[in-house]
């Protein structure tokens, strides 16, 4: 056969900053990054803003205008957008048309910025925004939640969702830079949170027994809102995610996803309730429920399935919910199982557990082993309640 | 600073197959090529067909058909999509928005294909819906054109276009493979044949003075449509846009595109004829203004200058075009210098020409040089026309 081969590699790098009060006019951190990044060539900078993160921190978009006043690397575009918090802004292509048109309007060129403050949703509709304007623009990713400062805020993807799906439009585009500020933490209601240890519970079953145990410790703590647990919890989980995106398919060309667990029904879930229940919330049940999965399948033994089940109610999760249960094939659950089967490529992969601290990869899930762990948990969660 | 450093880097490979009648049934090429990547997991390709291709092969979508009959590789998606030829399928996101929906429709999963058959343009704009689809499907482009089989079908960009400026809107995403038939260009126009050998002309000029010694001795037969010289330009042009993308910076991340040349004041011209002028067309108008820039700035001699207006013309290009009269600094060919800046990122790099095969990037022009090299042109081209 007569072809010419193609074969290169693009490398990738970013920071993940950890830090408080990222926009005081003392706080060098912002301005050291773009000074390492400085080259001959005017930048701008378009700021994207969470409408919950303004609210809660009235005087961000002040702090922002005077932290890059007569800032000698980039020229700040005055007029910060402002978009809504949550799923909402992934359901639409309005808030992604609304950064292409100011991308348009203000001259936002390739290697000028579009920086992201906000929570995952936020950081996902502004990453696919940034990622298709000019072929891609540098993208800042300033996570404001717990659950973005832990995993997808440090990571590499980015979409919004089409008719229902999550995710269904997207790229995989790295940031230039991710600001980590734990102040944005201290006005999360108790819900948002909680929320994101969710993911810490995640990583610690499928890779760290010792990191587990840690957070059984340190459950009421987390709990209580203390804030130093909460910072180790974020940066152990970061640097998981970190390790497990450049050791591994950092643009998922394989089928396998070996950090996801608990994530299937979770995604499906989020959806059914029209995003009442948190992506974190979500994920708990989510776990709950593969947990005993891999507990009633001979793997997980019952008292390690009992723990992780405390674990997640010390932490103040629920671990079922009405529109978890799956009753035969027909359940919604069941079809957001084949959905994610679509979504990952045609191959079903499932991490369940084999031990805590020890994920291990199926194809397949039994149906109605699905059933009687779905109803295990409904049942423990009506005990609990009476 | 407290921070974590993430770096990665990812491989992209495929190949480039040189073939006639690739929907042939005893054809293997297309076969070996699915047979190569056989793994343990369902596939479907959804084919995406430009309209004027499917006019001309009258027979394409049955031989498609029959060719995919049975395979054990691929399940062919039999809703063929058909999409207008040219820039028209880039001025909006309607078909976009098709494939889109045709992915979520006919359940098109990460690790099927999305394979399209036409002009540069309908790859770029099948290419951007393939990458941004689930985060990106495996995409396939078969150039139909000498333009895409020697250029931009064998590179890594797509994109669409936003309020009539050129690839606004698209990602770089390298195809899985790329399969350029011969047959398809026996049906293409004199015009359409030719348009693509700019392309030719231009990586000779800045690359290859044998090349372009050899394009000088025949440009006759070239313009006489005979298919020899063809496919030897055509392989060779692929062949230095692959090593170029490879050798340098594939997805542009720097500001630098030395591949370019001529192509600032095309893109313009192509956008204020309406697409009337095609991207070939455009580009050996583009050429030639920049070549003649580059005598008039004192580094190429008139012998060179005037042996490159004469290539042009042998090939039976129009070297300028009243759209590309520049008389000052309103003119909107000047406009299009800014625009072209923008989407370099801000500092803008012309390449000009030092010698025949030896190119050399600028930063600034000087409208006044433009000026007169655009009135040279259209002298040259009265003085020719009577």
């Amino acid at each position: 056969m007569d072809y010419i081969q193609q074969r290169f590699s693009v490398v990738f790098e970013y920071k993940v900053f950890f830090t408080s009060h990222l926009f005081h006019k003392t706080n060098p951190v912002f301005n050291r990054f773009l000074e390492s990044e400085a080259v001959d060539i005017p930048k701008k900078i378009l700021f994207v803003t969470d409408s919950e993160v303004a609210l809660h921190h009235p005087t961000l978009l002040e702090d922002i205008r005077r932290y890059f006043a007569g800032n000698s690397y980039v020229e700040l575009i005055d007029n910060i957008l402002v978009v809504p918090g949550g799923e909402a802004c992934k359901n639409t292509t309005t808030y992604t048309d609304e950064i292409v048109a100011a991308v348009n309007q203000y001259h936002v060129d390739r290697h000028s910025y579009i920086a992201a403050i906000g929570g995952g949703a936020v950081l996902d509709m502004v990453g696919y925004a940034a990622a298709i304007s000019h072929r891609g623009i540098r993208h800042i990713r300033i996570p404001t939640t717990v659950l973005s400062q832990n995993d997808s805020g440090v990571g590499v993807k980015n979409g919004i969702n089409y008719q229902g799906k999550k995710n269904f439009i997207g790229a995989f585009t790295p940031p230039v830079a991710v600001f980590n500020d734990d102040h944005f933490l201290t006005t999360l209601s108790d819900r948002e949170w909680r929320a994101g240890i969710a993911e810490a519970v995640k990583v610690a079953l499928i890779k760290d027994k010792t990191f587990y145990e840690w957070l059984c410790e340190n459950a009421a703590a987390l709990r209580d809102r203390e804030m130093l647990p909460m910072q180790y919890q974020i940066k152990r989980c970061a640097r998981m995610h970190i390790d497990h995106i450049s050791g591994g398919d950092p643009f998922e060309k394989g089928s396998s996803r070996p950090l996801d667990f608990g994530h299937w029904s979770a995604h499906k879930v989020e959806q059914l309730s029209g995003f009442d229940i948190r992506h974190g919330e979500a994920v708990a049940m989510g776990i709950a429920l593969d947990t005993v999965y891999s507990h009633f399948c001979g793997w997980l033994s019952e008292t390690d399935t009992r723990s992780v089940i405390q674990l997640l109610t010390d932490l103040g999760f629920a671990v079922t919910h009405p529109l978890m249960q799956i009753t035969d094939e027909s359940s919604p659950l069941v079809k957001g199982l084949h959905e994610f089967q679509e979504h990952l490529g045609g191959k079903l992969t499932i991490m369940l557990l084999k031990e805590i601290g020890k994920g291990e990869e199926v194809h397949h899930l039994d149906i109605s082993l699905l059933q009687k762990a779905s109803a295990w948990l409904q049942q423990l969660s009506q005990n609990q309640a009476s």
